[in-house]
């Protein structure tokens, strides 16, 4: 499949440049559904600081250098590995039936002989810190809160503290270890995982997810009898240190080099799905985006940053911006591609205020694919977050939510649940944007 | 929620009865439900032959003689017993990474250490058959044959050949193991179990199953990497003979009690998911049907059979059969219903010619819950079958099975899966027909 753009990149470079060039660039329509496939296909699940992390960054390399950037290559930094062991949970008599789930990434094991014990349910993790400790102590913790759908995935940050913080409010309290209901929106039996914390003075315990299904199964038990036990066992390694990479390619600025308008996702990917909308399609979005530029020798680089243990709490990220924090200033722009593969609705801003008519003037190109006007109040993305906070202007191509939750950090994030229309759209957007700013002079920070 | 179905229950009466009675059944709307949620959630999985399986039928005979059912009884069986194990498969080197994987039913195991080998791929069991035993010979056969959706599931039995038989074929043919992409029609990533068989003449290899979305996967890798390995391990139990029951109850007849009208389910399930749909839906349909009928005092006795381990190949139905051989005459009808939770669409017989007539009274009766007629070749469910093959009378509530087989057989088939609504219907729809039939003289054989 291959369409000419033409018309729709040359509205855009006539906007906003001063030299406006009549483009031709023939946009290979696929490519970054070729790029999402090779990598999951190829690569497949790509947990941060295994050995499949290690292949993903080469996968990564040879493709900048077959698509023919100017420059590519990794920087190493370190972090703590986890991997995933055993984990099963059953209720034992008189239900006696196993529970699907899955570990918190970071969560310590259980004893080899496991934890049987009652459980105490909680709707939400406020209720859990209220509650009395006498009525918690030697128990197992069962956080059962829904997580609900909508487009911007925005009940999502009010129920993933149960992931992030329950354990150790769960310790706090006395409780042998914490299981949740998977902040996820799909009733497909699939335990969610995702990054959980521990604190140095609260002892640690053993967390973990359960499928939708099954936390409603087990709070219809606990209805009938409230007494009902479970047995955990859990075996995950936590080896220590090792070192990953974030992988850099830049196509060389025309005109302003060392001004670097930067795009990105994340490389690295939970380990039980093969990571295709978390975030096989950000990699394959930005890739092609930058790709498919590079014909029409953008006036300012355009670098393109593949994070490394994003799922780890932004690691790659955070090297990043310490490796880079005395060229900051010529960071002229960021942004991330990491909610899955729905199709960009709203675009949202973190400029300058002076610079705010040019974002109206990148919305207005963007019309014509469904993109609405959002706020000026954008993150920029999970790792991009990072580079705001030292000042780098950002923006958001807000992609459609509804069903990533639906998929995200379990074994069902598979190469077909992308739709190729969609992604397509997302690539568009991304064309539209990066080339209207990567050819600009406007100050996005004033 | 509770119903007054008098109208609907009163025209059946008095259709095909030569004593019309005003009934005032006060039919509990939702009892067909509370039967499935309360076997699903108490007993859970429940394997035929194993302690889950005892405890389901523990459940039924409490069921039955809560409901006030006049008569409740279990009749043993012996089995072969097969207890899954763990099992996993991983694409080798270059291309290291996990797939979704299921044991088949009755599937030996792996050699403790595994079988790695490369694949070979076959479109269909036929492909396999007429393949070069020098190209399978060592191979792991992989056969990846894809389900189309249909109301009917009608394309089941054309691909689930490859389950059943795989493993003799591909034996003959010298490979080391089976994966066949999954009997399923859902892009979830789950894998379908079922039963698969030995021929006594044939060496036993390892037989399992990969997710839909898992078959994608290996397919593409195989199209980069013909020589792409699969490294196998499967631990699986034939601890040999075990005794499972079918459970019966009745309600005698009021007037011939020595005619038998049998509605059936199987209250076996396979291990990985709760049953919901298969058979619990089934198990909460013809109990309930039955249990609401009382009040009426049927004329001919209605004798509810759960039977036991259909999944291992209609075993306990072959045994009712056996036991009941001399008494099957007085057997005046049977039917099952075993194909999940979706409503009824249309109404099959297995009658004599004479009886038709009739049954087109029992369709009319029917046709307000959209059930159209049908043909007279049903098959009376899967157990039932057993029985028509003996001479026994039988219908089928077709149920819309075009979501039946994203769930079948997988972890999936969970208590959520089911529609309350489209179960209430099926109630309806069996309450019809059973009392009609359950009134009439009419000789169904003839
Ligand atoms: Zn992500
Ligand atoms: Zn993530
Ligand atoms: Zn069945
Ligand atoms: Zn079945």
């Amino acid at each position: 499949m291959k369409l000419w753009i033409t018309t729709i990149i040359a509205a855009a470079t006539f906007a906003v440049t001063s030299t406006p060039q009549a483009s031709q660039l023939d946009l290979n329509n696929d490519l970054a559904y070729q790029l999402v496939e090779s990598l999951t296909v190829e690569v497949g699940p790509r947990l941060a600081g295994s050995e499949a992390d290690a292949r993903a960054v080469a996968w990564a390399e040879q493709k900048f250098k077959q698509l023919g950037f100017d420059k590519v290559w990794s920087e190493p930094f370190t972090m703590q590995y986890w991997e995933r062991g055993n984990a099963s949970l059953r209720v034992e008599a008189p239900f006696n039936q196993a529970l699907v789930l899955t570990a918190l990434g970071g969560s310590v094991g259980t004893p080899f002989d496991g934890i049987t014990s009652q459980v105490i349910m909680f709707d939400n993790l406020q209720q859990l810190q209220q509650a009395d400790p006498a009525s918690v102590k030697g128990k197992i913790v069962f956080i059962n809160q829904t997580l609900r759908k909508d487009i911007r995935g925005g009940f999502y940050g009010q129920v993933v503290g149960a992931r992030a913080q329950g354990a150790v409010e769960a310790a706090k309290q006395g409780a042998k270890a914490i299981i949740i209901r998977s902040v996820g929106t799909s009733n497909n039996r699939f335990a969610h995982t995702g990054i959980m914390r521990y604190q140095d003075d609260v002892t640690r315990i053993p967390a973990a997810a359960i499928s939708v299904p099954d936390a409603q199964q087990l709070s219809k038990i606990l209805a009938i009898n409230p007494e009902a036990r479970l047995s955990l066992h859990m075996q995950n390694n936590l080896p220590g240190e090792v070192t990953s990479h974030n992988v850099i390619a830049e196509i060389t600025g025309s005109k302003r080099p060392d001004e670097i308008v930067l795009i990105s996702a994340h490389i690295d990917s939970w380990d039980e799905g093969t990571g295709a909308l978390d975030d096989g399609a950000g990699v394959g979005i930005v890739m092609a985006t930058a790709a498919l530029l590079k014909k029409e020798q953008p006036e300012r680089t355009i670098r393109v940053v593949l994070f490394g243990n994003e799922e780890g709490g932004l690691i790659g990220a955070r090297a990043y911006a310490a490796r880079h924090a005395a060229n900051l200033n010529n960071h002229v722009f960021a942004s991330e591609s990491d909610f899955g593969a729905g199709r960009v609705w709203r675009f949202d801003t973190g400029f300058g205020e002076q610079a705010l008519a040019f974002g109206a003037q990148v919305q207005q190109q963007l019309k014509h694919l469904g993109i609405e006007a959002g706020t000026n109040t954008a993150s920029g993305g999970p790792d991009v977050s990072v580079l705001k906070a030292q000042g780098v202007p950002v923006a958001t191509l807000q992609q459609d939510g509804t069903d990533y939750f639906d998929y995200h950090h379990t074994p069902n994030d598979t190469l077909d649940k992308i739709d190729p229309a969609a992604l397509q759209q997302n690539l568009q957007a991304w064309l539209i944007m990066t080339r209207a700013i990567a050819n600009s002079q406007v100050d996005l920070r004033k």
